[in-house]
């Protein structure tokens, strides 16, 4: 069902300073901040050859990531996000092998325009899993 | 200096159910248990298309991935691995840059029979760091 890893988020405290350790001392490709006020992050993407690290910084007021920051005051990785061609067939496969879908369980538009859908880290070993429809 | 993402490393407590989960319900390619006795570990690669995920289970006393383990019970994502060209390259350019690598500082054999840095999770907004010579 899965396919590539589309890519890893890190959730920090300090957008600016993350993305200049990735520019300027791991020499990464690191595109400008990018402001989502609908989804309540500035995000940062990292283009690797082969997937892209998306930073996350907290944007306005009820930042969904402020639960993660108070735990995690000095940033962490946050969700990974795999790639599905159905998100629909996806998410009926996950609902009937007993997977929590967080939310209302109906695919969203997430961050990139796409459709996607997050599921209970519980049900995969600690880690928040984003599906995005490719 | 960074190229691809060579891996996204998840510390899991039950090493089987998490390969299943990639398995059964995510539909994932994933490899059988390989026993790493000198590294403290037993990995599981779920092979995606453009990278690879590797579980981490606890092997014999005194696993590396213990401690995470006792504040992440339920598991959760361990590290990332970046490839480099020339590891000892790398390791100049960090130190120069302040970043704290792990250990003695010097580059070790990895799991992959590689040589590989860790670098500081709090130069990298909470992230453990990974660089391997690919």
């Amino acid at each position: 069902m899965i396919g590539k890893l589309n890519h890893v988020a890190i959730a920090v405290p300090d957008l600016k300073a993350a993305a200049d350790i990735y520019r300027n001392t791991l020499g990464a490709k690191v595109s400008a901040e990018e402001q989502q006020p609908e989804h309540g992050v500035t995000t940062v993407f990292i283009e690797l050859p082969n997937t892209k690290i998306e930073l996350l910084g907290a944007l306005g007021e009820n930042s969904p990531i402020d639960k993660f920051l108070e735990r995690n005051p000095g940033g962490g990785i946050h969700h990974l996000c795999y790639e599905v061609d159905d998100i629909t067939t996806a998410k009926d496969k996950l609902v009937a092998d007993g997977i929590r879908v967080l939310g209302d369980g109906e695919p969203k538009i997430g961050a990139h325009g796409k459709p996607v859908l997050f599921l209970h880290p519980k049900d995969f070993s600690g880690t928040l899993v984003e599906l995005e429809q490719a």
